[in-house]
């Protein structure tokens, strides 16, 4: 196994020159063949994916796991919609950016180019695997996928049309990658292989996050959970506070960039705390509060300490009564996962404190934490949101898997 | 050792917040008075050298290794000119980039903020104490700095007036640590703490740096070795090819930029390489070439398959002679580290293919490759070069000590 893995990364590295070289138009063929092979193949697809399906049922998984592996006609004109929004996204190869002349007459600049090869380790849902191929497809590098065991024969046959679409353009299937191991001996060789992969994205639970980044010799740029706060400040708007709060944690409860727990300051919270929790209880949000919150609406449940570090990606709110926004700064920073934090505030200088303190990818004043997010941020498709630091922080979209090289035009020029 | 080391990375974490939020003005205080100190204290930071050199000099240490090490007035000078010239950078924190507004009238965009908490792992030059940790104080990060055990007093000494400065500034001492433990157990529990450290960057020879790479739980971002390419293409002006290839070896040939081997293009070898290497021999350069140069020019010797692969860092040269551009490339690519390669040419197409498909951290046509350095390119000073490929590649200056959060200005927006 190792040496076929081994193999597989390298024939991805020799397609990744291949890749690198080719130009938009070529790029943008293949992902059109693959869009309409996967349209045309769906029954194909969908007959592959019933198999994982009954050997999930089989496995006895949980409703939240299947649903999550299904997929039907709607699902699949969905991975091929988004292979046609990829298609009008601009090519960000070959940008050069802030070239300068130098005063010895050198031209310096930086040229925009793919990453190389790009490991993708992930769970159950398969329309990652279109998704993912194709971003790093658009943005010339090639990929190599690592689904999950439960998507086997989902993902194979998702990535035999995407690898016939771009045989059928005149690029190398080999551009497109799947180990084809369900052991998990199979992840730790992968992240062995850095002379051939240039970089991990591991998209899952914390569990498996976490021992990628342990196990891995490649660099890897996380993307772990979201414990993602509102502060409702003292100089908020009343009804836009509402408004906000119950959007960021009702509307899509199970996704990383909703709100897991609400601050509120302590002067405007017998104001807005009476309204809002009632709101919430309509919605069926189960509601866990401190002590403070406790005594001004009776009947919430008590929030205990793990409760401020939970990602409970369900109809679950915790709910604190802070005396200041540096507290509530504090406890985003402390509690929280740098992910997506927001402040309602009327208040100039309060907004802008809370800009510049919260450690976070993204830092809202006065809107729903759930627009995190590639799409909304106008970037297209994302590849993820990542929780680091380096390289790419927030919603990763083509642009964040490129990287660059300088570029000197001179004229003879010597160093003195 | 363990807990001590742990307690050194906790201090810098908590400075780094202060940092964070430091404004331009006393931050450049601060190096300002940094600087003043290591003036006025001279004479103890020799004394303080003078230990280090005379225990380098009782194990035996080779000259050029001795060399690295010792201070005298005109080093410190420098490192003390340095300081000067970073008060005088801009400061990169809290730069707003891209800032678009959206349909749905969000105003996104990235404010660049610091990294955190930098660990420098470097060998025996006590300069990069001063240059690196004062890079990171003017892009806002706390430093944790891991010296060589060779300059163990030197680096003590300049870190304690370092420390002094922000002191007297009001900034935290604790932003700058300096490991105390010889150890090589030390730096193993320093890769371990990705809780408090952001980021390592490894500066030494390959070991150091493959080592470290390897045992970290942090970001790694390398710096590897100069195997740097000079191509003379068959249409290059002849004189010109002379003097960057001349420059390119013998200006400083113990750097990471200098030239390793020089591929040159049949066509124009005969013409290009008897009076080249006439021109090298009285720089007294000990050549090394293929089959083809030792047939051209007798006396010549051989350069074997590992001479390619090597890092002279001395006046020792390869030379081969290629059939074209393909094979110069495919060279550069296959045996070259991805530093600096340069082609001399006067045909526009050669020079956008080398531009295009060596991939190499600088890319240079008609220039040395000796100008690939920070200050050269017009990014102030540098912390070094990154031959890795995400977040900075090539010359780092206090731009790529900076990452970004996404901030983003509502006016009550939810997502539908």
């Amino acid at each position: 196994m190792r040496e076929e893995i081994e193999g597989i990364a390298r024939k991805a590295r020799e397609a990744s020159y291949i890749l690198a070289k080719a130009s938009s138009e070529i790029k943008n063929k293949a992902l059109r063949l693959m869009a309409d092979n996967l349209e045309k193949n769906r029954e194909e697809i969908l007959r592959e994916n019933r198999k994982d399906v009954e050997r999930a049922a089989e496995k006895g998984l949980t409703g939240a796991l299947v649903d999550r592996l299904i997929l039907n006609e709607k699902r699949i004109s969905g991975m091929v919609k988004s292979i046609r929004e990829v298609i009008d996204l601009p090519d960000p190869v070959g940008e050069i950016i802030g070239m300068l002349r130098r005063p010895n007459g050198l031209l310096v600049g930086k040229m925009r180019v793919p990453i190389g090869v790009i490991g993708i380790i992930y769970e159950s849902r398969p329309n990652v695997t279109s998704d993912a191929a194709v971003l790093c497809l658009k943005s010339g590098n090639a990929v190599i996928l690592r689904g999950g065991s439960e998507s086997y024969h989902s993902n194979q046959a998702i990535v035999k049309y995407l690898r016939k679409g771009l045989k059928e353009a005149g690029l190398t299937p080999e551009a497109i990658q799947l180990i084809p191991f369900l052991e998990r001996e199979a992840v730790k060789y992968m992240l062995k292989l850095n002379n051939y992969i240039d970089l991990i994205i591991p998209r899952g639970g914390e569990g498996l996050i976490r021992a990628v980044a342990e196990e891995s010799l490649i660099p890897v740029i996380k993307h772990y959970k979201g414990i993602c706060h509102v502060y409702v400040d003292e100089y908020a708007d009343l009804e836009m506070a509402i408004e906000i709060s119950y959007n960021a944690k009702v509307q899509r409860p199970g996704v990383c960039n909703a709100m897991e727990t609400l601050l509120v300051h302590e002067k405007i919270a017998p104001e807005f705390l009476p309204p809002m929790i009632e709101k919430f209880k309509e919605a069926e949000v189960e509601m866990r509060g401190c002590e403070k919150v406790r005594e001004l609406v009776k009947g919430i449940k008590e929030a205990r300490e793990e409760d401020w570090f939970t990602e409970y990606l369900d109809l679950i709110l915790s709910i604190k009564i802070v005396k200041n926004i540096e507290e509530a700064i504090h406890h985003i920073n402390f509690y929280g996962s740098h992910h997506s934090d927001a402040i309602v505030t009327n208040h100039y200088a309060m907004s802008r404190k809370f800009l510049e303190e919260v450690d976070s990818a993204a830092v809202y004043v006065n809107a729903s934490t759930r627009f995190t997010d590639g799409g909304e941020f106008g970037m297209g498709a994302e590849i993820g949101i990542s929780t680091d630091k380096l390289h790419a922080r927030g919603p990763m979209g083509i642009e964040e898997l490129t990287c660059y090289k300088f570029i000197i035009f001179g004229s003879g020029q010597v160093r003195v």
